[in-house]
């Protein structure tokens, strides 16, 4: 894939200092990263198993055997600075592992990450102890290398998009469009989807927020929306776009204009320094003064990354503050059994003075170019 | 899709009362089931949020409101007798779990399944404490229902393989091969892939038992390994074909039908009663025997349900033994870089008396049927 070729690098030197610079500063001597996720960002390995141990002077990747290969290419790859041990066994791999920390005082490790058993096995040999997320706090801030995989993954899902919208009303099943979209994303480069491809359709479906893609046939008169993105080297798109099939009644116009009206105002809402709520705040303001309320049935929005999911989380209740860097979705949507629903989701880029959106797909209307004719 | 209007029932009945039983043999009058994939053998819930709590009298699953109706639903289906009650905050949720369990004095829970931070936090309100894997130990021997949905999966791989393969060597892709399996086995009818398809090609690639399909392309000479498996109604596949793209050497020839053969004595070793281990042990002493001992890389197979890796596990030690319904792969394989690699695998159901093999595709031969002439 060529395009790749000119994507610019990730900027993997200094996460981890930059990591055991705030673990020192919370009076930890050590951190123990188990989630894989945060392994990947701060060396680039990409297998299923192993631990980073960042300790004062060194750090040291415990893996099994099998991914000794994988490591070096890819630490090499990435730059970071971490001595790779693999261990065969389980048992190996332990020893291997409290070699390393055997100087240590007080590691920090993510309670939230690693199961009961394995903890309590940890904390017989190794003085680790709960540490904040200061991982994935470091992670939220996309550089240049980041937010270009990301775009190219949403360039991606247009695509499928753009080739897919068209056929919707011409006999397609709910399963039959995410099929494609999924298909055709990895036929323009992705390397999957993001995640489960929401096809929802009809009065009842459509109106359900989280869908899964049924056999249903999407006819005349429906309202779709469709909840689509796409992967690139681990990072993730996320995009909605919503239609009706045939002619929209005025209540469907009405509706969709109104969930545009509101997406667009979150839009506007989203810049550094202001807090991730009043981006919600600027959505369900617009849908209350309106009385749809109770037709709102979920939160504005969270970031993405090399989780689909991940901080921060534009929700009524997050206490968080938007960073330039962060890359987030704004997707307001309305949904009622009867009626359907509509979302519409960009994902964007926060600015020091707003946003730059990386979702190319049209959202002005909700009418396909050719309606069908059935 | 009409064909699975046909499938037999999955029995749920009785499933939650054996666990009841296996608890209360263990000293415990409550069982905290926290697994997604548990509660979906218990009750049929495909949500992802959710806690099942059995107690002697009754059983009851505290979800969070967006899974209310989808918990009704499913529940009827499946039949599963356990009160629903929903949640919408966190709060709300645990103080439904904590009235159920309010007359409990042991609660078994899965220390291997709770993060820490999760289980501290529950072991401040509820007299929890960490219980053996009972679920996945009933989990094991499949019903009709269950063995009909793996089956029906393994049918949906055959078929995309099937139209695939013959494309081997015509200017795809590793990746485009792993793109049109994953597509294929969708339009005949898959809820999905059953994990991420393998296609590993040529010296290096196909050396590497878990490689992941690059941009290379398949040229003549190449062993070609393809792993692939697909979903229905949360139920795996797994399958593993080897080929030659052209005419075979004298050694892919030699070493194609050394595993064949040890894939063969692999499948005769199945039979309910013997140790899981013995099926290992079959396939790596012909190896061994054939001086091909440092080629194999792996052990030999693994349980098939709702996860695509679960018991019983057939390597050398292994301590398990076969029972009559479990579903397992038989996978030998044989990887040197320079040469590139071979495996063949068959998923089994495990008769009282031998196996049944659930895999269609065939095996025979390394050669695609046209091979080309480039």
């Amino acid at each position: 894939m060529s395009v790749r070729e000119h994507l610019p690098p990730i900027g993997y030197a200094g996460r981890i200092g930059r990591v055991r610079h705030r673990a020192t500063d919370l009076g930890f001597d050590g951190v123990l990263v188990t989630d894989l996720i945060d392994i990947r960002w701060l060396t680039g390995f990409t297998g299923s198993s192993g631990t980073l141990l960042i300790t004062p002077d060194r750090a040291v990747f415990v893996t099994d055997g099998r991914y000794r290969d994988r490591a070096a290419d890819e630490f090499a790859a990435s730059g970071a600075e971490a001595d790779i041990v693999a261990g065969f066994t389980k048992l190996e791999q332990q020893q291997r592992l409290d070699d390393a920390a055997h100087n240590l005082s007080k590691i920090g490790a993510s309670a939230a990450s690693i199961d009961h058993e394995s903890w309590t096995r940890l904390a017989t040999r190794l003085p680790i102890a709960p540490i904040t997320t200061i991982v994935a706090d470091e992670r939220r801030a996309k550089d240049e290398g980041e937010v270009a995989r990301i775009e190219l993954a949403a360039e991606f899902a247009d695509a499928a998009l753009a080739e897919v919208a068209p056929l919707l009303g011409y006999g397609l099943t709910e399963a039959d469009v995410r099929t494609e979209l999924e298909y055709r994303m990895r036929r323009h480069g992705a390397d999957g989807p993001s995640y489960d491809t929401i096809v929802a359709s009809g009065p009842t479906n459509a109106a359900r927020p989280h869908h899964e893609p049924t056999d249903r046939l999407i006819v005349e008169g429906d309202t779709v929306v469709i909840d689509v993105g796409a992967l690139v080297d681990g990072y993730h798109s996320d995009m909605t776009r919503s239609y009706v099939i045939g002619e929209p009644t005025a209540q469907q116009r009405e509706i969709y204009d109104l969930v545009l009206t509101a997406q667009l105002a979150g839009l506007s809402a989203v810049t550094a320094g202001r807090r991730a709520a009043a981006v919600d705040t600027a959505c369900r303001t617009l849908f209350e003064g309106a009385g749809y309320r109770d037709w709102y049935l979920h939160s504005t929005g969270h970031g993405v990354g090399l989780q689909i999911h991940e901080d921060p989380y534009e929700s009524p209740v997050s206490e968080q503050t938007l960073v330039a860097g962060d890359v987030v979705t704004v997707e307001p949507g309305l949904y009622r059994v009867g009626f359907g629903g509509f979302r519409v989701e960009d994902l964007v880029e926060v600015e020091s003075d707003g946003c730059r959106v990386l979702t190319q797909s049209p959202k002005d209307t909700p009418c396909l170019p050719s309606p069908p004719t059935t």
